[in-house]
């Protein structure tokens, strides 16, 4: 890892992995090379085992300015106008998105400042999230003419349909205090308490046992969109493989016995 | 337009287009009349390109007390008891609500008073609502007899599960303040502010390019209803489109540029 | 009705059924037994004309800790380590958790203490939900290794998905306060004041037509199920059969003759 490499990784003895967002200079624009690393990143948090739990941070002011406009625009010279560079990077944010959401490691977003765009989409995305309550959200697409549809699919699925409405349709800031009473994040804290606020949940959820937490994380996102009588068919099926796997066994046993469980992977 | 019409039509400069149902001697119901007037409006509001953006208002101290239980009494007197002629009704005001969600402008409820029953739905039916703090909302139909099957299709597409079960269940007044808790509305004001409340949301709105709210009012709707790959592979097509029309490439140059964009049809 | 049933039921003249879980030695665990005492009455209370509305109460400090591990754990001795005995009990908890859902009464949850695992399911899965302030609820699988995935089920249909998330990810306890907060609860009141705040609901109710609640609560779950166009098309159907039912005619009569129904089966 290299101070200048645009997404840190820092990974502790607890298996909590720090991916930090660091283009400060580009308020840490999801820029082709920014989507590469972080869909790298969450590949490989799902694959090291040493891996419990993700906190996506940033360095700088702004937690995530969404797409590069820049580089965006530059797209157009192209033959085609930009169509397929356009259509290559929408492939890639929206899997990249998919990555955070598919990652069997549970990921938080811990927000020091303004995410926006498809920086706002970034932490709807996430499992949890944190923010100083300084930090502010928005789907500003609207201002220059080209509406934030990506980021609604998930803005959409972690608030209600007016307030989602109201940050498409009107581009306005979100405080964080807002953003914690419509559900955008878990909890808005004082900035100096920020990295200890996600670093206490992060630390709850690396002492579970790895093998629950990804079947669980999985099976939360599966169920979601089935009809009622279909999820309950599916997770007591969930429900009766992870009865079966050792971690529960010793889980249950542990609890019964009053002691702590010792998980297979730890 | 005449004062004595039941759905008063207002368009302004801006393209801001104010509907006041006028009909306060029947509390606004949603006569046939209504309901035909309302269709229309949104019907004309979609295809005229001097609307920008639609205000729902009311004259008298009800905003809407939802359908004409006297003219739908009447309806029994058919051969069939009234079945057609129920099936008409319901059918059009199942029309007029998704007239509003397919309404290419965005809709803003301004809601002065009561809104009860298909009233309720009307609200829960726009994509932003405002409403005086002394405004109430309620599904009363079960003290009837007649649940409120279809407002609760609008109103459980607002609200979560609870929320929405208490309203229907009880029937009982949920006062505005309360409305904006559980998301029903985006906010309460004072009554003396709720016009301007409306008119500062209307023209943040009427500001931006028609081209851009139609294309992200639509996907919206769309995408909300997918499970959530299909809703990225949609939502990333749309934003392409959207890269490429001439409002987006003219709103992100502008915003490079540090001015003010100018809009195709504006 | 004894007083050493684990599942206490007491039919009131208004139709009020209380169902009070009774084993609070087992902190009113989910045994086989009380799955099962539950389905039954659920049913019961469907088919029971007298019957107009449920109360789900517990006796005890707990109002309900999930399944009963120690029953669980006593399932590993079979020679398949329990696979065909856990998938019995899942399929019985699910059954009974959507015999609540099904159930043509509406059904209170009244909740005095904890509510953990399939005892948060079991609230999540009621129509409405009252509880003491100092009651609380949890999803604390993840302790033990084994994710409460079917309650997520439930959870996930009643509270968005970061609240969700947080609950089933870190397994901490939600005071009653913050459940309201996020719709897991309607309300949280004193707990000297939750029996009346239950009996206030379960009056009301009681009050309406039999046929308009379960009429309404089967369309509210089915509906909920739909694209909204569908949505719409199956609730206009409800709405004209409801119209066209003596309680409807009876109830909109009384309301324009200013008077108070009287239903067909009151």
């Amino acid at each position: 890892m290299q101070d200048t490499d645009i997404l840190l990784r820092d990974l502790d003895d607890a298996g909590i992995l720090r991916l930090t967002l660091n283009d400060a200079g580009r308020r840490n624009a999801l820029s082709e090379a920014m989507l590469a690393a972080l869909a790298a990143a969450f590949a490989e948090a799902g694959d090291n085992p040493q891996v419990r739990v993700v906190i996506l941070a940033a360095n700088g002011p702004a937690f995530c300015a969404g797409h590069d406009l820049k580089e965006m625009t530059a797209g157009r010279a192209a033959a085609d106008g930009g169509r397929a560079y356009f259509a290559k990077v929408m492939a890639m944010c929206s899997a990249t998105m998919q990555a955070i959401v598919n990652c069997p490691k549970p990921v938080i977003a811990e927000v020091t400042g303004i995410a926006t765009a498809a920086g706002c989409q970034l932490v709807a995305s996430c499992d949890l999230a944190v923010a100083a309550d300084t930090a502010q959200f928005s789907t500003p697409g609207v201002h220059i003419g080209l509406f934030c549809s990506t980021p609604m699919v998930a803005l959409s699925r972690n608030v209600t349909s007016k307030h989602a409405m109201e940050m498409l349709l009107t581009g306005d800031m979100t405080p964080a205090r807002r953003a914690e009473e419509i559900g955008l994040i878990n909890r808005a804290v004082p900035p100096a308490g920020l990295r200890e606020a996600s670093m206490e949940m992060a630390r709850k959820i690396a002492s579970k046992s790895v093998m629950t937490l990804a079947t669980g994380k999985r099976a939360f996102y599966a169920q979601r969109e089935m009809p009622l009588t279909d999820a309950y068919t599916y997770a007591s099926g969930v429900m009766v493989d992870n009865m079966l796997a050792r971690d529960a066994e010793e889980g249950i046993s542990a609890f019964l016995e009053k002691r702590s469980p010792k998980w297979q992977d730890h």
